[in-house]
């Protein structure tokens, strides 16, 4: 088999989403050479010979409960700034290949099938994805909207988990880039450890935690007490209404929260509002207010904006942790992957500081060059 | 001699500034146990056992071109919020000690003296003060008003330079917390090479640089293409009215733009602003304004605003400078010490992010532990 | 009577608070010449000759369920940076004399008193304060804690409009500078009705909303459509900590939002926060971002960001408000004063932009002069 | 002649710049339905039976110094997010029937030309307009960029003072949009005098200072002392090019800090900076600080960050100018238009608040309905 004939699948939980549209999209146009690969830090020097799969050799398909088609959705995306003015019809082709490739999820209200039935289905569509389209693997990773923290008690697996046990079960290195459960419930503990393959996760840091994570280390550093850290999200888009779910928000408050605890040895005062803002579309505002202590007790702020995009700072994360991942498994390495900490709110372990997690992430991209 | 009788002299250039002054009456108040040592490094535990002179062992002396005394300075301070009000009383004895041994600095306007001349006087005053008070060793620290960028083709030394040259000939380390020239003079060069003194600059990082030496670094390692960098930054005080003239703007500026240019490669569009604001006194805003591309080119920005007191954040790293380069004087060092490129916005060499600075100041600290 | 007998009597309900205790402070600062009157507008040109009663003829008191002493919460505030440094000691006599006629308020947990009891109580302390300082009248101030929005079916009074049937009673004007209920309830609708005096509400306008009814305006008359317009407020102290019971900070922001609904036709995306932070004491951090529309659909965005000491904007306010409803009793004015909108977020009527209300104001101001 | 038949020109100088390529596009848009008329005041009910010029019977032309065809601007505004996407296209016909009318300015460098002969080509541009399209009359508006403060001493009449000859000199109302001279010279005081023509001007009000004369009331109003207001801003496009010429940028910054001391009674401390910043293209974000004092000389500050396109903000506010203007003249009004002073940083007289302004121009409004 020639070089150029191995491939890598990539299998979205949430396909018609907008982080895995545009990381489709994103994917079709830097392969295609339409775009310089910003954001995508697998595309910097250090990463150069690490064996990972190249963006061409890269193949999408997934899950999604929604029926709009890749291309329409592109197009919605165009409209709303977050992919460029042409690019939907630039990659046309590559859409409607992915498009095809899409399976529906589950379950969906009133479907009576098991968890049992669920994992099955989805087994079934991750080996025909496979078969299909020839891959040597196919990295799962989970890009759908957060579920609210499972209620205590409750006795069903959350979606999330049905389809993170279905990776394990078809052979499929899993990456939960969301706070939803996915391999983290004590239900799938055995699965886990019996798999023998890479995962990682969870919880995609993409804006105010990136920040939080490095202005943290600095106080610290510093040694300069925090004194209150107080955040408000403002954001539209599917993101912005699955958050206005109280449950959601909780579950992603608590990655936030875990960095400023991990950093700064306890948390500090202040709270975090996830606000749904539908005028602003898939656009996020993070507004942070520091109240930190000087010499002598001066009494210090330092505020943050940040304005960005969601869905354009996590798809070339997700490419990026698709072909790390990828890469791993070829490798033969198995179980958690804590050198991936940089790219997460709520890691499998390593470091808290963004620093030491990019040191980390080099020392990995060393490992694996490594001829197996 | 016994261990308590071991002290070590601070000679501040600037000794009834802001920044001395808080210095000077923090160090006493923490010494009597009043206030915790926020903002000093040196006062983490990764620093104990470094065999640092505690703050009890420090002594204060200086020079300076102003009369005011010391305790009616702290009161101003004390009264614009830099103090804790009831501090300056507290802490009189300690400041009329140090007020007792500040000397004129110079060269005034109408001083005839040669530059020898002014060296001269100013080795007497070292030798005098490290004589009167028994002192292991003084450490001379630079925290006078920025001056302006030398003229080409100037011929006599700035007076920041004249300090500097009679720290050397004095035999004391020497630290310079400005942008000012300093040791950094042809005129010096020969002096630097021989002396086998420890010495350590330029320029405090103590806000606005400290945000950017985080922040870049980010940016650089989550591949996000920074397109312009501006900054205002808001000051009231004496620091305020120097900076007011560009060519001490001008100096400060180069520092700030120093950080950006290293980290990213290339210094990104935008300029920065010092405004004189008297209204603000010895407080500073600073806003930061980032624009920097997401995957495929969309348009994000980051903005920061700090509000911090400059004295306050500045005297805690002098005092740690002063410890960090008295320890490293009684072990033997000799030279430019790029391991405390953490404190400045213009090291002597060394990584310029803020995080790779305080692994080396880390590694530094367990130097300063061994037997000489 | 000599001119200089006529006294009038403030009589703060919540007369130990922050608002208060500055207010009482800060009124016998300004009438000793110790400090220009900031913020109070009734100082300004346009009051001059309107018959105000002088800040030296106010007399303080007031109903209060704690017991720390004036003086001593003066202090408390000069350390928090409410107060000048120096101003309780400058005062103290006027502290004391107002802290001696300071009683108990009501109803504590396990009080067993009616609310029949407990009104008779307080007009007896209305009653007696008049008499023992020989005041021509005495305006009752509500500054106390916001309480919680009454639950449906609450068959006894709020506390607050306990208070003002008290002040009905004794023949005192109203104030209500908080979003308690006060006189706004069916309870109290004929003795309001029917007691001839002048009142005027509620909730004082201080920081953000302030901010809102002068944007806001500006928008509608601009026709820039507002997409959204979102709120966080931070802030400790006691307003703080009151304000986290979520049916306190409902009433709160019942206000803040009619502003923005009455200037725009409607309200409209967005949520407002308000965050108990204590280690921001009485100071509060407010930030606002709205999503404006400009021509052809541009997406435009204004962040705001307030900074202040709730009690140093409300305090002088506050003043205002008592010597013009004196003024307004003496000249014989009865019933709600919608003049007086330029105060309150949810005033008795009149327009909602502050700059039709301050117009108004100055149209009062006019009324005011003439004689009776 | 039919009322469908009175057609009214537009005559931009700066015809291919940003704003009235904007305004050309935009108001072709609105008279198509294909956007509502977002930031046009005159939309607004209070303007309707003003008897202003539809926006369907205003014909567009003007001078310009560059020769991009305005489809093609228009294209490189919508890739700049300026218009929407598919804009140009859709008003193609409009843009091109535009371009077609425009004329080449000057003088541009090695032009030898008097200002004579200039004003004469001009003016005969003017008629030559108004006759090839029938119009009742041509309202000329300067949108082109900011001109230099002109040097004392200087003999030869600024760019836009010809212009504006020119427009006196063909009959035609004249509005000036920008800082620069036009019609405010000595030399053309005679001829203004003489005009019997409306005009308006000077510097169109569209971000910060529109933020600033509704804030600056506020502070005013309610007693509260400004210390000290600053401000950056950042821009790209023409503008930023433009105004990063230190002459041009003092024409702009005047302005901004006259609508403080009017308001203020005088300029509080604080800076004005205007940085071309390519990166952000048409794109503007304005941050302004304000630093007051409340009750006792309690430090406050109040933060705003603008971020607007100016081209988007200006071109709804130029089409209501020539709209008002035209109905003025058609009213037989001539002189200076005081009532437009809503639009301007620097009106023929007015009061200088917002809200002040706003009433004005609604009684304008009034007195435009009356037949003449």
């Amino acid at each position: 088999m020639s070089a150029t004939a191995v491939r890598t699948g990539v299998w979205f939980i949430g396909a018609r989403g907008s982080v895995a549209t545009t990381a489709t999209a994103g994917c079709a146009a830097i392969a295609a050479g339409l775009h310089p690969a910003a954001g995508m830090v697998t595309e910097t020097p250090p990463f150069t010979g690490s064996g990972l799969p190249a963006p061409t050799s890269l193949v999408f398909g997934g899950h999604d409960t929604v029926g709009c088609p890749l291309p329409k959705r592109a197009e919605a995306l165009a409209a709303g700034g977050v992919l460029p003015h042409g690019l939907p019809s630039a990659v046309h082709a590559e859409l409607a290949a992915a498009d095809a490739e899409i399976r529906p999820g589950g379950p969906l209200p009133g479907d009576t099938r098991s968890d049992e039935e669920l994992i099955t289905a989805f087994v079934a569509d991750l080996t025909g994805f496979g078969h299909r389209n020839d891959l040597a693997r196919t990295v799962v990773v989970n890009v759908a909207s957060t579920e609210p923290v499972p209620a205590p008690g409750e006795r069903r697996l959350p979606a999330s988990s049905l389809y993170a046990a279905a990776a394990l079960r078809a052979g499929c290195p899993y990456i939960n880039f969301t706070p939803s459960t996915g391999l983290r419930t004590p239900a799938l503990q055995d699965a886990v450890a019996a798999c023998g393959l890479p995962h990682a996760g969870r919880d995609g840091k993409t804006g105010q935690t990136l920040l939080r994570s490095v202005l943290a280390p600095m106080f610290m550093q510093r040694a300069l007490p925090v004194r209150a850290w107080s955040g408000t999200n403002l954001l539209g888009g599917g993101d912005g209404a699955a958050l206005a779910d109280p449950g959601a928000a909780a579950a992603k408050n608590a990655g936030k929260e875990r960095v400023l605890a991990d950093t700064l040895g306890a948390a500090p005062e202040g709270e975090v509002h996830i606000d749904d803002v539908p005028a602003l579309g898939d656009w996020k505002t993070a507004w942070d207010h520091i109240a930190f202590d000087g010499f002598l007790g001066a009494r210090m702020v330092l505020q943050t904006t940040w304005q960005g995009c969601d869905s354009a700072l996590a798809a070339p994360l997700v490419l990026d942790l698709a072909r790390l991942v990828a890469r791993a498994h070829e490798q033969g390495m198995s179980g958690p992957l804590p050198q991936l900490g940089f790219y997460f709110k709520d890691p499998d372990g390593g470091p808290a500081a963004l620093f030491e997690q990019y040191l980390a992430l080099l020392a990995f991209a060393e490992t694996l060059r490594g001829e197996r």
